[in-house]
């Protein structure tokens, strides 16, 4: 009976397919934007098509930037001999974060999975692997995709095609988180853990 | 150092401002956007515009609707002697989907904060007051505002205000859910269902 108007229930559907909004939160995202004030609805569709409009990937390493290349490729004080291979823009932020890394970054945009050969055009591998030979100065890649098993089948696509290149590949460590408790550890965590076990005091 | 370009970065900000939209969410949903093919975001943008521009409240229960009355205040086979009031246009959704309520509804958009008398004036009191001089059709007002200290305040004020009118205010019972467990039940619920406890078989 009481279904939406067709325009509320349009903009419910399209906000339903955004990642991470289920039908609840479409409808209450719906019904709040019909709530705002005009100039916010504005600044929001502005905001969009602005961020559409200004950002483009950088030429080098894929991240979305206003100017390209972005500040990271285009600061000279960074180790252009390294480059950290992220699935996504946000983990830049994440490393960024950590202030332990100072070189470069390429931004796959995906993950490749195995099952499904044909992604393997839609992440930028292809452009990662021009840039290795455009720029020999880089020594090592540090493959930093997610510890999900998409995320190994990547780190060892890309370390199997550099093998003959002589460029390091390595991967992020995996093991037990930082203050966890073993008692609470997943089984392939600790496996993990077990196999990467180093001596005390090395 | 990393921070993401100015024009991300808006985008990020505003959809943050949405509501149960977090931080990591607002980043999440921000690169989806970027990623998204142009036609995907245009039907995002004009679904918000054209529900804005197309959507009104209607003029006797205040939901959203496309045209003015609402198609459930225009359904002649709706029984006009019952009002129940809500929160929200999605609660309404809710009482349909039972298929217990023939009634009319009237949306408050919001819940009166006794801590805050000013808001008042932004919920549709005023318009139910109106409405119930208008129409003495109607005989009953069910305050269906949530089981909060808010939506309590907002039907003890209710029908405070309609006690002199005849109209018989009544409030949706409060309790133990159905199918739960006694155990895992909240002291509050519990001394409601206790307060509320009834003759079985009657």
């Amino acid at each position: 009976m009481a279904r939406y108007s067709p325009s509320v229930q349009n903009l419910i559907t399209k906000l339903g397919k955004l990642p991470g909004i289920g039908g609840k939160s479409a409808q209450r995202l719906a019904f709040y934007i019909l709530s705002m004030p005009s100039e916010d609805v504005e600044a929001l569709t502005g905001a969009i098509n602005e961020a559409r409009r200004l950002t483009k990937r950088c030429g080098c390493c894929q991240n979305f930037t206003d100017s390209d290349p972005c500040p990271i490729c285009a600061d000279p004080r960074r180790d252009k001999s390294m480059v950290c291979v992220v699935e996504s823009p946000r983990d830049i932020t994440v490393f960024e974060r950590m202030h332990e890394y100072n070189g470069l970054y390429h931004v796959l945009h995906g993950v490749y999975n195995p099952v499904d050969n044909m992604n393997l055009k839609d992440i930028t591998l292809t452009e990662l692997f021009e840039r290795l030979t455009e720029h020999p100065e880089i020594k090592e890649v540090i493959v930093a995709t997610n510890q999900t098993a998409e995320g190994n089948a990547t780190a060892l696509y890309i370390s199997r095609l550099l093998s003959p290149s002589g460029i390091k590949v390595t991967r992020l460590a995996s093991g037990l988180p930082m203050g966890s408790d073993i008692e609470f550890a997943d089984d392939l965590t600790l496996a993990s853990a077990f196999k990467g076990r180093k001596t005390v005091g090395s």
